[in-house]
């Protein structure tokens, strides 16, 4: 099912040169080819399966060296596995295990992963770096690599649902800057992102939560059926943490939630990877989110602060006649069986008022903000006042509820 | 005279979603489109001149605000005309003065820069970063913009002919890491860059040999009659500063000078921006350079450096037949008439040596390397031996000359 592309075409690609009134001016045109999978593989760390070691460099005759950054847990549960694979394949390996949470997100860290691949002596196309990891991991490696000769491949090897539905399927990679969220970075999507289920049965529930975050928004902003899924499963594939477990049934609808997700996700960046239209249906969630992320860190993982942020776009809406008050409940219902909080005290109203100002100023003094319209659909408002703000979030505060514990 | 485009369209556009064996699979291919301006225009800082002021936001409401980072130098000697400039347009300005030099190319002036901008509170796409500076500069500036918000917007104001004809037209942006020369940075090309010679009348001697140097390059690889031009004007384009003293002629022939050499570097670049084809013909006088540069660090300079490689891979083309004797001896009195260097003490076999593994790793485990085949052409090769390279460094260390100490 080839998608539609929005990109613009109008402009011919070239060299134009001219002489002006005042000298000789020239216009250079061009288009960048972009191209890169994403792939739901079972069994990725099988030594007999060549699908990772191969990742990213499939043209080349065999190229046996690879750079394997991993995050530190994963490294404790994975590390012999990932070992024994890339020994299995033939791939001479060093392994970079970095921590990498959201206070670590920073230049210093890309700049360690930039040291440990000029210590490997990378080779600057034939070699992609492999990153295994969370959303954290995958950003931060991203970010490195874009940087190192100016782009350096990598193949990410996401651990987490959020890295897997999200931050793993994109072209944004990035690092937090004090306390501005994701304000550094580079948009550089993987050769290749591998995405292997298992890996979430270690996972914590509270991040699988957190994973289903994203995966709401896609269902809130443009795919109703992938919302009834959610309505119906949300509380059990949080409890199985997206493994098939019973029966049959379990495992496909984990499976299709994910397959939904992604498919979502990818036909909302394909026309607009580079963010040339600031007016995105991914940003439901994230317009106030960043500060309530930052302000609460790390109370609140990043999908709970989505959450949060959601909760209030969709008081908003329903203020505005475009959601129902029933609607509204089944939003607010659903998030409460993903263990999802639609608030936190740390909402201000000068928090909130900041947050939209700087959210303006990444939209390039817009608004441009995502309110859902009915479940499944949502339109961009520019118009969003002081005052409306403020009464939505009053009303947030008392209908609104907290993130609740869940068992590891 | 729209220049011809090479790239690869056979690629669909789109996404594509299939069901694997393993599980589902997308392939997301885009791409992005990049169009910039070069513009050789004298008088930009004539306060009565609205074109740097509204560069690279043309299509805005005249936008009042302006972030001009302004290397040091520069800023003593320009910096009332700048301040001067941005007041009479009405341009709410502020001023970062950076030193910027070879030691200081490194991320932590990176993060200098990015952290004005940061405390400017820059909107996204409206209020273009102008960088004022040489070649350091301007790829310090451009790698920050690059950073941050993923892609913020730049306007480049060379003052150097370095930056003139090569570091201010091309997509590249980078800082060192430790002895790597330009290991880190980004392609992002600035929206505008805006040329004016004038500032070349208070740039040293040396520098002005040193772009001379990148100018050369174009010639010898792509442009005999540029190579005439310099054979014949060479010497008093470096008396002059490229400026227009005496007859009319001079001025003239200045100015075709950096013509041509701004033409035939976008030429080579517009079909090939993001280095998919690691084969460049703009890469002659690159291979070995990086290395004696920084090992030479401060003693040669970057376009010095780069006469010395060409100058190297000049005799290499000689003992091949590619080039006459004569052909080789024109080569080096164009030099030395321009003062630049075709030898240095640093050139040991082992560093040298060494440079052509570094090169080769960088060209993808090629060497790619570009040789001259008689005047304004160049062939690349694979097949360059040690011992080739050793006797052709023992004969340029008998024939060099060294660089020769010019009036400021
Ligand atoms: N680039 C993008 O487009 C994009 C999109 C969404 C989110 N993000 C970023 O992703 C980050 C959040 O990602 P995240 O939620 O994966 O957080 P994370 O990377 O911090 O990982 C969460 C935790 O899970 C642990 N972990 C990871 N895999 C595990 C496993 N298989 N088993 C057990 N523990 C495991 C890690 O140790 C970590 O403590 C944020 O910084 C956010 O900005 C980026
Ligand atoms: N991005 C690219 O594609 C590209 C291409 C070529 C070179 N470069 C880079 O450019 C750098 C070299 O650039 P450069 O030669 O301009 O060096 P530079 O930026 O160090 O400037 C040279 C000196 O000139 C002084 N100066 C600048 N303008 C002046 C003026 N108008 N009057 C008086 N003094 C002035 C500066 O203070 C500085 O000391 C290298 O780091 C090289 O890697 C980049």
């Amino acid at each position: 099912m080839p998608g539609s592309a929005q990109v613009d075409h109008t402009a011919e690609q070239g060299l134009l040169a001219s002489d002006g009134a005042s000298g000789p001016w020239w216009r250079l045109t061009t288009r960048q080819p972009v191209s890169y999978e994403v792939r739901v593989h079972p069994g990725l760390l099988d030594p007999a399966d060549p699908t990772l070691a191969d990742a990213g460099a499939p043209e080349q005759p065999r190229v046996a060296r690879r750079l394997v950054v991993v995050e530190s847990t994963v490294y404790e549960l994975y590390g012999q596995e990932i070992n024994a694979y890339f020994t299995g394949q033939g791939v001479r390996h060093e392994i970079l295990v970095i921590e990498a949470h959201e206070q670590v997100k920073t230049m210093d860290t890309v700049m360690t992963v930039v040291a440990a691949m000029d210590a490997f002596g990378i080779v600057r196309r034939a070699e992609p770096v492999i990153a295994v990891g969370g959303g954290v991991l995958t950003d931060v490696v991203g970010l490195a690599c874009s940087l190192y000769r100016r782009a350096t491949p990598h193949v990410r090897v996401p651990t987490t649902l959020m890295g897997m539905v999200d931050a793993g399927v994109g072209a944004k990679t990035g690092v937090n800057l004090g306390h501005r969220k994701n304000r550094l970075g580079a948009y550089h999507p993987a050769v290749a992102t591998l995405i292997d289920r298992r890996f979430l049965h270690t996972l914590s529930r509270r991040h699988i939560a957190n994973g289903l975050a994203e995966i709401l928004k896609v269902a809130l902003v443009k795919d109703e059926a992938l919302l009834e899924l959610l309505e119906a499963h949300g509380e059990r594939l949080i409890a199985e943490r997206m493994q098939a477990h019973g029966s049959m049934d379990d495992g496909v609808c984990a499976e299709e939630v994910m397959r939904r997700a992604i498919q979502g996700m990818l036909a909302e960046l394909q026309p607009n990877l580079w963010e040339h239209r600031l007016s995105r249906l991914v940003d439901y969630g994230h317009s106030f989110s960043p500060a309530i992320e930052m302000q609460a860190l790390p109370e609140l993982y990043h999908g709970e602060a989505v959450s949060v942020d959601m909760a209030l776009c969709t008081v908003i809406a329903r203020r505005r006649g475009w959601l129902t008050g029933v609607q509204q409940e089944r939003i607010m219902e659903v998030m409460r069986a993903m263990r999802l909080p639609s608030w936190h005290p740390v909402c201000s109203p000068a928090l909130i008022g900041a947050a939209l100002q700087e959210t303006v100023r990444h939209r390039d003094g817009h608004q441009r903000l995502p309110l859902p319209v009915g479940l499944g659909q949502a339109r961009f408002v520019e118009d969003l006042t002081g005052p409306e703000l403020d009464a939505a979030l009053a009303e947030l505060r008392r209908l609104g509820h907290l993130r609740k514990d869940i068992a590891v």
